[in-house]
């Protein structure tokens, strides 16, 4: 990958703002107003109060004006919030208000959905590596969508969630994608026919397939390949004598981070045209399962720089120490895979920029931030400043440790 | 690195029990009794009770053992247990007990150690990256011991903890580690040398040097590269006029997991001769900062299995899902680096072992464990199985996550 400035230009063209023009559901009560690249006038308000760092300062309106931009770029999917990307009650309440749906991953997830208002029949069990007994919970909650990709797991829904609708997960590649998958989740086209003949020999109800082309996927045409893939074994289920008729999309979908990526209609456009190339017979029913394509772009992480050093005199690039790091917020910074965008309270002031590694504040030296990417920040900076990170609402405050070197988890607020 | 079979062979040679003919300060009172390879008889009795899983329990004996162990390898040094290894109130409190001194990495760890008895003058504030509020604090709390690697931090300290003590870390390289450190901390030897003059102009009182051979360090000679720097440092440091008498020789020390690493002896050893071959004068004073090394061997996690699958029919290799992973307590296979042995149930049933792909419970495919590492487990192995991790005493707890994907932080048992 081409190192990037990851700084945010003051002067950059603004970040694009979420499309509005056909709200599905509802009229947007307060469409998000922004001020800067990454920044919406409720988010400044709120770090202009001064608010003790680290913390993650979430606009609602964001996350809310994101949701109706993915319906009116997909009218025809239910849209499954993949609620791991960020479980903050109010943010979960407000998806609630909206009609949302929840992809869940464990027990808790479910619960907190449900307490927060959410019908069972809108929420799916997401998670392929499911205990017994916690299907057996969720069944008992109300929860009747299972994902499986293992007989192993459909035996477990079969005696524990008898008659319900399961979708089996199938391997794809993930080319494309910032945050790649493993080879964890799914199995292969071929297993998947077995299975959801299986499933049907169990007595639950073989509903569909699932796949998931990559988080932060920025190639809109991988989900193309994996619809081929799944159309395909439609044909196959029909030979069978199944009637398939759920395509779980998955999430994937890209938030706005350094670099442009297409909009979220671009996705919707070439999605719907694969899926009316490729189906046969009655449109499948669709299912998206967006994260970070909700919520990321709807946070700002605040940090304060704790200091500003060089390993020797010689050296022209700094060391710049934050009090957010790998283990307090900034998990998906490993391998400098995610790149956020960053902005000091020093940007513009004339003294120049020059280049700095950028670590978090632990004992751990596997806690540091960018290395390899090209981060320039101002030559005034020092420690005390208060250093922005763009982009953050997803996947931040969840991965946080419960207080490694004693420094509490990330503190969120939701505005 | 080399494939290694991770699995504790029943047969195989017994972990090296620490020794315990010379403690130094105290009789130990309950010496630990192993019935397996990283088990102990009280480990063993308690998870005898079926406690939930997943779940560390630790054996506060062996870490006491360690300790004396230690110190008998080493009497010359002060022993600092690095809190960050383990917090655990139960388990500092031993360490209290033992006359344990304390290297802390924030202000919540300094308030950890007071509450539990420590006297302040026992306490390191070892965190090279520390807020001004914060060392502010720990001056208030009586903390005198302050570690440093940049002028900007000097600065910081000098004010708000006058006259304090102070050493530089320096640099070095982390060959034979294999748990290696970045060049997140410390400053050149050319830097230390002014950086040490300049806390003398400060009004500090610039008492030695430090530096850190990286974590699960196995080759003992390391340590002697290192000291090597530091007694040329502190002749350069008597010639600048200052009376270097502090060398804190960091941790490193490793504990015992797939392969057998030398006994603590071995580098006490090592270090004694390097020291008394090295330094001019007066011996310096010795500092020694274990967290692994002290806790490492004192824990054993418990494990539920949760799915066995295979991606494919024709793919003899499973996969083993355990309700224990990288973001509950696992962090330190990351890239597979640390490799704890582990048991099962099944275990010697005669039904041979298998290649797996060992991972966690999450959504999140970067949650795998061991993949390249040639695990081999049980081919009855099922769904509700029991999995043990030895040697996971130390760095499991606390980098374990709030909850992500709605999983608890890791539960813990000190016995």
């Amino acid at each position: 990958m081409t190192p990037l400035a990851l700084r945010v230009d003051p002067g950059a063209e603004p970040a694009p703002v979420c499309r509005l023009d056909s709200p599905p559901l509802s009229v947007v009560a307060r469409p998000p107003e922004w001020v800067a690249p990454g920044l919406t006038r409720k988010m400044a308000a709120f770090l202009a109060t001064r608010p003790a760092t680290p913390c993650l300062v979430v606009d609602l309106d964001v996350v809310e004006a994101n949701y109706h931009a993915l319906h009116a770029a997909l009218p025809e999917a239910e849209v499954y919030y993949a609620v791991k990307a960020n479980p903050a009650p109010p943010l979960v309440a407000r998806l609630v208000g909206l009609g949302a749906r929840f992809d869940t991953a464990s027990l808790p997830e479910i619960d907190l959905c449900l307490a927060l208002g959410a019908d069972p029949a809108h929420l799916s069990f997401g998670n392929t590596i499911k205990k017994a007994r916690d299907i057996a919970a969720a069944y008992e909650r109300g929860l009747r969508l299972f994902a499986f990709d293992a007989e192993e797991e459909l035996r477990k829904i079969a005696e524990h969630a008898p008659g319900s609708r399961v979708f089996c997960r199938i391997l794809t590649d993930n080319a494309g994608a910032e945050w790649p998958l493993s080879r964890k989740f799914g199995c292969s086209p071929v297993m998947a026919r077995d299975l959801m003949r299986r499933a049907a020999d169990l007595g639950l109800e073989p509903v569909g397939l699932s796949f998931h082309v990559g988080s932060q996927q920025t190639d809109p045409s991988q989900w193309d390949h994996a619809l081929a893939l799944v159309a395909d074994l439609f044909r196959g289920l029909r030979a069978d004598g199944l009637e398939p008729s759920l395509v779980n999309l998955g999430g994937g979908l890209p938030t706005r981070y350094g670099r442009p990526v297409p909009d979220v209609d671009v996705y919707g456009a070439g999605i719907r045209a694969a899926v009316a190339r490729l189906f046969e017979g009655p449109a499948p029913r669709l299912i998206v399962e967006p994260g970070r394509g909700l919520v990321g772009n709807a946070g700002v992480l605040e940090s304060e720089v704790v200091l500003v050093s060089r390993k020797d005199e010689s050296e022209a690039r700094r060391w710049v120490y934050l009090d957010a790091g790998r283990f307090n917020g900034l998990a998906e910074t490993e391998g400098e895979a995610i790149r956020y965008p960053l902005a000091t309270d020093r940007d513009g002031d004339g003294t120049g920029l020059g280049p700095v590694v950028l670590a978090g504040p632990t004992c751990d030296s596997v806690d540091v931030l960018y290395d390899r990417a090209d981060v320039r920040l101002p030559l005034s900076l020092r420690a005390g400043d208060r250093l922005r990170l763009m982009s953050t609402g997803a996947y931040t405050t969840t991965y946080a440790s419960v207080g490694f070197n004693g420094f509490a988890p990330l503190a969120a607020h939701y505005v």
